[in-house]
């Protein structure tokens, strides 16, 4: 997961389904750990992402098998922000290396291109992509990996920040062209998805969508250039997976630690869930 | 800030007065944001730890400086999680060396042991402890910076956990020697600390307290061995720090991004705060 705020998720958390799956995991800390939302707590108001449907979707196809996610993306960042040597990229590339000790890469997940939306900044966003790509490719060793670039949504030129965004578009170009042009690199359209009031976050049914964007092309290997056909009922599908036991006692833990259950109605919980 | 739970924090978050400064930092994805609480976020339960009224103190002593929070702890961990080479030390290492990129490194934070108080290992954790420590210091150049470990709660043997700390003395024990004994290394007291409902993690009240603690040993380059005189004076003061405008529109714009208020209500508390 790299890129910016919406990459890393404003959703907000109530506006949607938990998704919960010990068999999705977190990078935190350089370890493994159950994916909870928000995965990418870049920022105070971190929340609901595009990862979580993302890794349910996969989940649907892959019934015994576990996937992990590895948040690195960064509010509010431009692509020199992301430069080659940068702490963010090298970061990334950090992360990602130390997930390798137990796993193998299987895909990148980019959104971002806000802040390279003014300022002619757009015309340049190809070549400074091409190279960050190049080097993560470079880094990991992972030339043939899924590079999946989602697009920015139409929202961006309304609301409070709307002017600032005046080469959107020009950027959506670049990613498509980028999609083109690469080999293993993907483009997902943001077509049809809304904001929260700030018309410049997805906001979270939109993410939960776009996650399953985010997957039909990395299932497929193709671009993604319409909404899925059928994503509601794929959303739907991923928030209601029934929980294990196991995943239920682990919630009912974490109210507990959390102060909003006391320890009777824990332990009264636990054992009706293996009565 | 390294260890366990204890050090990324679990007190409740609704307990405290939120302490907000932009001279306070914490190191996010390499790089360093305001700081907000939960700093040290390797849980869902994640929530007030002891790093922030360390760092206010620090401010009331440092009034045009910056300072900033390496958060690297991770709940249930024991020192072989830590063990140097494995992904929580590498981690830990990595990350200091992206915030020495740009600023000094000047003390380690410690809080762990409660996953060695049991089955015999507190007989070996001072010598695994020297390993780790001594492996910081090598990697991260720093022979001399403080190295500042406080004491495990005195309720830790009740409460629904407490039959596993068998040996929790016996960790203080190991701690208090390795203070004793190593150059630039430091014992807080945890005495009069109190917990949450789980008798696991210390209240959001006591991690302010134990703060100051650790400050006191920082600052004086000494063992902290009973609560600092007037150490709930000291977290008052901190709590109390008036916010800049800049610090006040930066936490409405948060609100805004939740959705807590309107875009209309932002424009008018922040013209406001310009009168």
């Amino acid at each position: 997961m790299v890129g910016q705020s919406n990459m890393a998720g404003r959703g907000y958390l109530a506006d949607v389904k938990q998704i919960y799956d010990e068999k999705i995991k977190m990078l935190v800390n350089g370890r493994w750990q159950t994916m909870i939302e928000p995965i990418n707590f870049d920022r105070p108001t971190s929340g609901i992402g595009l990862a979580a449907s993302f890794a349910g979707a996969w989940r649907l196809k892959n019934d015994q098998e576990e996937i992990g996610l590895i948040p690195c993306a960064d509010g509010g960042t431009s692509l020199d922000d992301w430069a080659v040597g940068g702490a963010l990229f090298d970061n990334a590339v950090f992360q990602a290396k130390l997930a390798l000790r137990t796993s193998k890469l299987t895909g990148i997940m980019w959104h971002q291109g806000e802040n390279d939306s003014f300022a002619g900044l757009s015309a340049v966003y190809y070549d400074k992509l091409s190279i960050i790509v190049d080097a993560f490719r470079a880094e990991l060793n992972a030339p043939d990996i899924p590079f999946i670039m989602g697009g920015l949504g139409d929202f961006l030129s309304t609301g409070r920040y709307g002017k600032y965004f005046t080469e959107y578009k020009q950027v959506n170009y670049a990613l498509q062209k980028f999609a083109e042009t690469k080999p293993n690199a993907y483009f997902v359209t943001a077509t049809g998805l809304t904001a929260n009031a700030d018309e410049l976050h997805f906001d979270a049914i939109s993410l939960r969508r776009f996650g399953i964007r985010y997957f039909e092309s990395f299932l497929q290997k193709k671009n993604v250039l319409a909404p899925v056909t059928g994503e509601d009922e794929l959303v739907d599908m991923v928030h209601q997976r029934p929980l294990t036991k196991n995943e239920q006692a682990a919630l009912l833990k974490i109210d507990f630690s959390l102060g909003k259950i006391s320890s009777d109605d824990l332990d009264e919980k636990v054992s009706q869930l293996n009565e």
